[in-house]
């Protein structure tokens, strides 16, 4: 690699949304004087009688968990977006809005409220992959519904309000922003070239010097893209071009969630801590429209910085201006593939 | 107002950036079980010791600040972008990157430690503003220098890491991402009707019914934008374009220092707490293109949604979605009005 990248600073180039990253490598000897987080690193009971995602506990509709085994679907009692509002448009002027309708829901990973991901076995692990494949192909096979984002919001620092294993499901009648983008370049791409935008990035990353790769195995790939923005950014993605993640077969889907499995638990150990990060899927949109040129990944923005305590700020400057990071992503790499 | 916006999920769209932001008004009747902020109320002395910016005290840095009594200009001891470091390009296949270098300075605002713009008189936020015309007129004189950043990070919680009342400037030899996409839509109105894109839409609020507007004075106008994204953002613009902030008279210059103590004070109120934001000015680059396009404008984004410990955390949908509100802008608008 260009030894200017570890350096100087600079800006990368996000070939999937179109925009751009400032790194600034010699930053990260910054002393550090403001904000801690605070840590808990408290064992917690297998069952708490106080949490609404417990099998067999009653949440605040009044609606009664069953005493579920392994993952368990339910719609957010608190949802953004509802089916049943009506459709309309305001185009008065400069203001201009729409109506958005959708499902929101809540998936439960396991009745086991003590675990995380980075704790659960890969079959455990498996269970949530398979979950999330029959609610994409279940709620993306409503007309209303043109995309399907599944995410987790993990720890307390990313507005995550119950430490019960789960993750959500937004759908929503048109593409998010963040979707929009990685379509068009995608898009572009694809007729271009024939072949997939990432897929030719994983394999550029997979024969060259691997130095952003942390794992891989038969089927998908963990590494640090060259652009990201959050210090330990990460990404899974499938070597071989697949739209959705119905496009797995058992065994990757179990590979998959090895994957994972790898990531989360490297990731707790590099601060001795249950990581926080916000994790989410991209992948083709349920629009009915030709998607050939989706390559699914999976996505994980973790907020720490330097220590369980201290994160990375996105705040003024990167708000007003551009996404800023202290770190290479080869850095950052390297320190989490010495943990494996 | 079409009544359905203050019942039913949509999307609003930002004209200047071309992105949509989801609002979900219903949603803010969600119970709040999570993390809660540190609050500091605590009245900090004029003067502290081991305050790096306070006068007459050593930097980090070794530099010793002057016996200042305005405001106070240094070159960022820890500086994201430097002036000194190589030109290079990095196009390797889908890796893409290029230099940037830049100039990074801290302003002080007063001397005075325990003081914020909410608590400064007018004539001091006028020195204030005065500085940055100043600061924002050298840097961009110079060639490398396309466009200056002018922002703060106010409070713990938006990364500040000292409460002596400060701001920075990051300038750089590109456009930031931000500034890129208002710098194009801008340019696109411009050249079909031959008027301020902001320009038109300032007119639009004010001579309609008034429920986002805050605060007007002869040249300036408070109002929270149609598509804000944070449950309190805000903007405060010249009500006749001008294309940046050396186009204000010595009259108007302290009308914006008005403007700026009318809605820090407010936001003060709001939660009876040192309000936290981070605010930015985006205005014309100084790339000595032709920027007559440009209207500047100067926006505020709190993070605080329902107390001074409870704010909106932007995580999984929105980082991986589409930014996403609470609280109507028009209902926000309305609760700072009532605060004056
Ligand atoms: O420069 P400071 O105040 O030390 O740092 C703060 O503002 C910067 C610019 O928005 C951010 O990059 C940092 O994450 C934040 O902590
Ligand atoms: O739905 P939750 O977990 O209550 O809420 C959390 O995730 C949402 C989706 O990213 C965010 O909008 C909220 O700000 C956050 O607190």
């Amino acid at each position: 690699m260009d030894k200017h990248l570890e350096d100087y600073s600079h800006k990368r180039f996000n070939i999937l949304t179109g925009e751009w990253v400032l790194v600034s490598p010699h930053r990260s000897k910054r002393p550090w004087q403001g904000q801690n987080e605070a840590v808990n690193n408290e064992k917690r009971p297998e069952y708490d009688e106080t949490c609404y995602l417990c099998a067999g506990n009653t949440r605040i509709s009044g609606d009664v968990n069953p005493k579920y085994t392994g993952t368990y679907v339910f719609t957010n009692d608190f949802a953004a977006l509802q089916s049943d509002s009506p459709s309309f448009k305001v185009n008065d002027g400069l203001l201009q809005a729409e109506s958005e309708t959708g499902i929101c829901k809540v998936i439960c990973f396991s009745p086991d409220h003590s675990k995380s991901l980075a704790d659960m076995d890969v079959p455990g692990i498996t269970k949530v992959v398979n979950t999330w494949q029959k609610e994409y192909k279940e709620i993306g096979a409503n007309d209303a519904i043109k995309y399907v984002q599944i995410f987790e919001n993990k720890g307390a620092v990313m507005g995550c309000s119950n430490p019960h294993p789960h993750g959500q499901i937004w759908s929503q009648s048109s593409l998010p922003n963040e979707v929009s983008k990685k379509d068009a370049t995608q898009k572009a791409y694809f007729s271009d070239k024939k072949s997939s935008l990432l897929g030719d990035y994983l394999k550029q990353e997979l024969n060259g010097d691997r130095e952003r790769i942390i794992f891989e195995n038969d089927a998908f790939v963990v590494l640090i893209p060259f652009w990201a923005v959050w210090p330990f950014e990460a990404m899974i993605a499938p070597k071989n071009q697949q739209n959705s993640i119905l496009d797995m077969t058992e065994e990757e889907a179990i590979l998959y969630a090895e994957a994972i499995s790898v990531l989360t638990k490297v990731y707790d150990k590099l601060f001795n801590t249950s990581f926080p990060y916000s994790s989410g899927i991209h992948q083709a949109p349920t629009d009915g429209g030709d998607n050939a040129h989706w390559h699914w990944h999976m996505s994980f923005y973790p907020p720490l910085l330097r220590s369980a305590t201290v994160k990375k700020f996105m705040v003024g400057y990167e708000m007003f201006g551009t996404p800023q990071r202290d770190i290479t992503a080869e850095g950052a790499a390297q320190r989490l593939r010495d943990l494996l």
